[in-house]
């Protein structure tokens, strides 16, 4: 399978799963298990200083020869500085965030890298191919983490943003298994981003303390909120309940917002394993996960999901009309 | 296909293809052209006083022999009368949403009906299933008019709700292709709810006003609001952006909104065509819509995509591991 997969084909690699990057959960050791098993890492640079990324990559490449990428944030406050290591290590991908696609998109193509831009709806999707991106990352409300105003989730969004645009498609958001990565395929996808299941993953640079807080989460623990400010889904914590108390008790929030979230709180939560006072970053998949495994047999396990799908689907076979 | 369908057998239908019970736009003629062409038609009962469903009752049975059901909020005021009807008409099939499914199912299906309830969470289905329901609907966040707190979207519900229950599965909210159907049959679904679709369609009672909306909607024009009351996603228009004004200006917006929900919105909207003062209840799949077709049209589109997205599929093959 997959021979003619435009996204294996554009990144050069066996499967067309992708980790996601992710704030302190997806340096070097992640990154390089994914594409050891034939998938594509992610390095994240979002929650690293510009040395902490030259590290990171000159240690995946001691590792592995396997391409993998950056995940960028544009709104990065040392931009220049992140440019000039992509540019000097070579990195072969970029995936940008969060920012407009137009300033940056050139500049990485002309240093040799192929660029994907994530967005979470039609209008930056197609925005994105203006700024001449090689393919789109359209990522749903249900993913955790950072994400979009207009709440589309992925089953809505794919089908749309497939018509609208004519480059490669990576779908992200409620995908952690071989049957959803179909579904996914299903509506348009060539490939998946994941980024919750590789956060309960051996590799994954994150403390253990949220890796398991992931696993023994359920359905309804993770929501959306600081929707005015930058929607961030989150899992529910002490923390959480804090946010929420800001909003029910005033009508104009933002200071107080401000004064709470400015703390190392992604650090504290993610890195630190602080439970209570940290931010715990997640998508609503985190319910369906289970184990902490090594991502090798993560991406195993949703390859043999999928094929396991379509065996299924092809022996419940075609509607007669 | 679908001879070993479990909700084609349930139900004795041709196809897994159910139309939503809606307010205002699933009366007799809908149901009947739905039914007709093979699915499920549902007599959406929520919006109609206990004359008006037993008119459309027997409308419905001037038209067509074929099974189909009636949808009951379970707050519905005249609950009685409703529950009357149903046993004197031998409607087979109820779906009961909104409410305690422990309090009716018993008395329903004491009276020959299968009982199917709607949940939008995984901890509701069992508690349908507790109660002795035969069928489930899991409706996710993108679904169109009342919906569940836990802002779970389909592709993240369908499969834990799969593993919670095991009686047969209906997937809601986001879907209105074959190509969607499809995703949701690949994570766990045995059948599938059409709301939003089948608005656009010839046969839907509410009005033709409402119809175009939401054929010229676009993706990000709906939205879920009133969430600390009854959660509702609804297509946006002035009177959307009256509740949001009610939100900004008070800390404890209940008063004013209550004032302001208290006048027939949702007959004003969808059933008199009043766009800008009117409740227009539709789900994010409404950017998808692009014509208003015949109920029958709209079932065969959805198969023959199924159909073609299985084909797609099945040419991708297999992956090697």
């Amino acid at each position: 399978m997959m021979e003619n997969n435009p996204i294996c084909q554009l990144f050069g690699i066996s499967y067309p799963i992708i980790q996601a990057g992710m704030v302190w959960a997806s340096g070097w050791r992640l990154a390089a298990a994914v594409s050891e098993a034939g998938g594509l890492g992610i390095i994240g640079a979002g929650s690293m200083h510009p040395e902490t990324l030259l590290k990171h990559i000159r240690k995946y490449k001691v590792k592995t020869a396997k391409p993998f990428a950056v995940n960028l944030p544009l709104l990065y406050p040392e931009m220049h500085a992140m440019i000039e290591i992509i540019k000097a290590e070579n990195v072969p991908i970029v995936f940008t965030s969060a920012g407009n696609p137009a300033q940056y998109t050139r500049v990485l193509q002309q240093q040799g890298c192929q660029v994907v831009h994530v967005v979470s709806s039609v209008k930056f999707a197609q925005k994105a191919v203006d700024a001449g991106v090689n393919a789109i990352v359209a990522e749903g409300f249900e993913a955790g983490g950072h994400n979009g105003r207009e709440e589309t989730t992925t089953l809505a969004l794919l089908p749309l943003v497939r018509q609208a645009i004519h480059i490669p498609l990576i779908a992200a958001g409620g995908i952690a298994s071989g049957a959803s990565m179909l579904a996914a395929f299903a509506i348009g996808a060539d490939a998946v981003q994941i980024g919750s299941r590789f956060v309960a993953s051996i590799e994954a640079s994150c403390h253990q303390a949220f890796k398991e807080a992931v696993v023994s989460s359920k359905e309804g623990d993770t929501k959306l909120t600081l929707k005015e400010l930058t929607p961030v889904r989150l899992l529910k914590n002490p923390f959480y309940d804090q946010i929420q108390t800001c909003y029910k008790e005033q009508a104009q929030p933002q200071e107080a917002l401000a004064k709470l979230l400015g703390k190392g709180r992604a650090k504290k939560g993610m890195f630190e394993g602080d439970l209570k006072e940290g931010e715990l970053e997640i998508g609503q998949v985190a319910a369906m996960i289970d184990q902490i495994l090594p991502a090798k047999d993560i991406v195993n396990e949703m390859l043999s999901g999928y094929n396991k799908t379509l065996d299924k689907l092809k022996a419940m076979g075609a509607f007669k009309q």
